[in-house]
């Protein structure tokens, strides 16, 4: 089997994971090795001490180019429970402004002898930029880049599914939103139809759709009612309120008129479908309150899940990158 | 007994203390053994290795709705002796500048499995509100809202006076300064009434005085020369100098003459009074600094206290919500 | 033996160090003791598990009252590494704002049990001040006071020359930059003549050169090519750009002109001497890049090694400090 570059980039040669950037490219068996894992996690977050040693004496540092408390917390949290050492970086506020270039930043702390760098970054392709050019024995784990990923978003997306529905083979999925400018729907996109879905709808307005659909088993609609009909599983996405005032998108209240997720809508899937939102959500305008905390509703479900998803992510990349640092130091 | 809907909310079915939010209604037994647990952490703060594993693997997360750099390192080193994994979040500038309201960002930090939230809000019931509303399975601890309360800072002061006084019940307690606003001041009367003491006498300008006392041995003083007469135990509260420029409050000059602690006003007091302030102080406004630094001060050591204090009700906190939690399970 | 009397602050009755606050002074085998110790923390961050015991319940409190997350960093990375909790205090934005003074908020910090000070302050002298007068009894490590010293910078490039070159009384060395303004400058030239380097050539301006150069075998040098005949080491400083403006400094094109590490000057230079440079490096004004990623440059090596020193000042310095107390406490 030949690997597309990327998934080359993320993978040591054995086909053990040692970046996580993106999910495009990844085979579907180590997208399963990652939602049993993060299933493991689930539990350790359960228990009265919820802390194992993977990650012990090991340094992890958040490299946030982009604020999102939300998400760094997350990824903190993780670390912490797997017992590494966290440093927060603020790269805006910092290094750079004495006039130190991104490269020479970036290999400083691989000096310190970091073992991780959480990325997050405004730039499409900056992690991938990072684990090839720049810092190749570092894990980069990405948290979100520009429009381009933010695979752990989907993995954990994935990992709900496998709890609350089991196999995704049967299943039919609704992606409701701006799906043209998520990064999240992306690798949705890509994870589902990896790991055997063949019913993916992506609905939203025509001006927010990709204009052409490749994957098999992948629709387009710009009806939400019809593209409900008998779903299993409504993916909304967040919708970017900023982006509210452009010629795109229709006021906030004609959005809501169209796809707003309600009660109502709700009952033209099957009756027990399932809801996810990435969140924050924007109660009102892509989501009737009432749903989002209804009882088919896994939206909060889904924070802990990322906290297992991202432990999970961290101990494999960690684990595959020392194999292959261990393996280039035997060759040379 | 019947407990105050107050106090009900604070304790376990079995009385112990799962939330710690104001000490008002808290029965004189449990504040007892606040000190006595505070007392073998003051020990834990002199030894080598100034660390026990009470919360470990727990994740404590410094909810900081209001900025105060002070307490919040008072509670960040608490929860780091007590091995607690620590999350910081400054509410202000994270999430909610998504446009997320202070609800779904709870219940998202909740659905982190978070086990304590140490609070600071600048609105009096916050924490009392997320205790009950919110998040009732989550520990709350207050770490001051609005004018309302701050009860470690109540129980530190009442573990000094423990610690360099011994029973309270024959004490004479002088409170100076504007107690009217002051939420340390309303703790404090609450749990000097709770623990014994029988002559309380609040002092400062008619305008700064609660209007009426209710409680048994409470008395109000404008005269500080006279109130000082023979008491063991002198609190001065810090007067909030942004306040200053109001109709309330004469001058600093003005104020200092007349209720400033100094050497001379110290005399009246019994020769082995201690003096007490929460910090930080004004010198030369509410104490003269020959006063602050001087052998019968206490100031500092409150300051070490006060990391007692928090150890003491943290892990108590936690000790009884983990009992609750399993009882509701037990339950269900 | 008379120590001077910063030597004696740093110095524990028996000679160990308990302070970390200037190279000047400092005896020849305790420098040499760091090095040694730094030597084992270097392999302590090639491990698989980067942490040792060593400060396992000790708190270090980062108290920087200049922004500096780069040297912040290593420091916490240090700590972590040594298993202290670790405070970080930006003191520009906290207690201080509240109008508490500098003295105040030390004497609260100490009475919360810190064990240790990590201080960086732009005023000269703050960290001796601070051992001196204000907490004697716990260690205060300076990470750069103004223009005065910054010595873990100065003992990491001793560990970089000892860890390459070996002995250092053969070695030509020359410090090539603003030499009168450097704070690391001083503590290097301080380090290399106790360590019995006899040939240390100050290079740059005649107005950025100290006016009269006492200690023996240090020379000054306007002409760089003249200067680097024959050295074994070259240490960069790093200019200061926001001081470009100034009447002292030629533009930054003259600058690079006549002080410029390029390939062509590097071969005045032995052939295998090495090149080294605090960071962060500006690219074209003081240093080629082509020298600064060279094969000659040890300018990556050294930010790991920065981690090492940290590590063996700060467990040096715990250890003496606790030496101090115990004995303090035996005479009293």
């Amino acid at each position: 089997m030949t690997l597309s570059p990327s998934a080359q980039l993320q993978l040591t040669e054995a086909g053990e994971l040692r970046h996580f950037l993106t999910i495009d490219g990844l085979p579907k068996p180590l997208l399963e090795r990652i939602i049993d894992t993060a299933n493991s996690f689930v539990v350790v977050g359960n228990q009265e001490v919820k802390k194992v040693p993977l990650l012990r004496g090991k340094t992890v540092v958040n490299l946030f180019f982009e604020n999102s408390t939300r998400t760094r917390s997350t990824f903190e949290l993780a670390a912490k429970r797997l017992s590494a050492d966290v440093l927060n970086l603020d790269i805006n506020t910092s290094a750079t402004s004495k006039g130190e270039s991104l490269l020479d930043t970036l290999r400083n702390l691989h000096a310190m002898h970091s073992d991780m760098f959480v990325v997050r970054h405004k730039q499409s392709g900056a992690p991938h930029f990072i684990a090839e050019q720049v810092t190749p024995d570092v894990a980069i784990i990405n948290a979100g880049d520009g429009r381009h990923a933010h695979p752990t978003q989907a993995m954990l997306d994935m990992l709900t599914i496998h709890r609350h529905k089991g196999a995704f083979d049967q299943l039919k999925v609704a992606i409701v939103g701006d799906i043209l400018h998520s990064r999240v729907a992306r690798d949705q996109i890509h994870a589902l139809t990896t790991l055997g879905c063949q019913d993916i709808r992506l609905v939203g307005p025509n001006t927010l759709l990709p204009p052409h659909v490749s994957s098999l088993g992948v629709t387009t609609h710009s009806n939400l009612d019809r593209a409900l009909q008998d779903v299993d599983i409504i993916i909304m996405l967040r919708l970017q309120t900023e982006r509210m005032d452009s010629a795109f998108l229709p006021s906030a209240d004609e959005y809501y008129q169209a796809y707003g997720l309600t009660r109502q809508r709700l009952l033209k899937a099957k009756p027990d479908a399932i809801v996810m939102h990435p969140g924050p959500i924007n109660r009102g305008i892509e989501i009737e309150s009432e749903v989002a905390d209804g009882k088919q509703s896994l939206i909060l479900n889904q924070v802990g899940y990322g906290i297992a998803i991202r432990m999970a992510v961290m101990s494999m990349s960690m684990s595959g990158q020392m194999q292959q640092r261990q393996n280039s130091e035997g060759k040379q």
